[in-house]
């Protein structure tokens, strides 16, 4: 599913997304924009690249970032979390992982976690990866798992096969 | 000036970087991010494409925006004071202006305004645009805007010609 059917079917439904951000730094966002009228669904979101920002901006819980680390799928949940609180969306999408060159909290490069939280969720559905690829390819692959995550959700919610 | 020099030259001088963007949705900090090592200077920042959200994650007068709409030099100014301090940084750069497909706010497809905050600055500077071009151009050409403004002040301050 296209981004663009994303973005039809979720204006049609009254539905809006926030991001929370790490490695990707706002290319997830970016991508959504660029879709003519997205500004329907998209709120706008977070890009919390420092880790202390993932608490100042979203609220994730310092302890766990500082025993965990900010690669982990807590982290990623509590930041899909904060985005739809802080930006007031309905759906949120956020990831957090080692982009390179180098290997970060004792995570190896390519380790990625992915948040979404929609509608009808207990709490946020996470997914683990583990990319092949230089830096820019481990953030694009990071852009699409997101998007694809929320393929599957409008897919499952509107029973699209 | 590349953006892989002026990030080289911010982490020797120990200096942090945030966004805010409207029309751009990440792909300003996204761009920053392209950089290996862009981590020592890239904080994070805010996607503000909702208008309400200027006010809610940067603390933009609601009042301005009601008055002026969102695309206004000194929403810019706002923009980028307000993501220095949410993202507790140095150096802020922003963005507010209309990508299209359609006008908004009374303002012509096209029309973006760029603001730099820096060291030393008493208010941020602003720098008014007429782009052309489709949707994708005119937000690449503002993502480039923001760091051709940004790579002046380092040639300036470390007196680069």
């Amino acid at each position: 599913m296209r981004t663009a059917e994303i973005i039809r079917r979720l204006t049609d439904a009254g539905l809006t997304v926030a991001t929370c951000e790490s490695l990707t730094a706002g290319k997830l966002a970016a991508t959504i924009a660029d879709v003519p009228g997205a500004s329907a669904v998209l709120r706008g979101g977070l890009v919390t690249y420092a880790t202390d920002l993932k608490t100042a901006l979203v609220g994730v819980d310092a302890d766990l970032l500082t025993a965990s680390g900010a690669v982990h799928p807590q982290v990623a949940a509590q930041m899909a979390t904060g985005a739809a609180r802080a930006c007031q969306a309905d759906i949120a999408l956020a990831c957090t992982g080692v982009a390179g060159p180098d290997p970060q909290d004792g995570q190896p490069v390519g380790r990625v976690f992915t948040a979404l939280l929609a509608p009808q969720m207990a709490e946020p559905e996470v997914v683990g990866h583990d990319f092949s690829g230089d830096r820019a390819q481990i953030r694009q692959a990071t852009v699409e798992a997101c998007l694809s995550q929320l393929a599957a959700w409008v897919q499952d919610r509107w029973a699209l096969s």
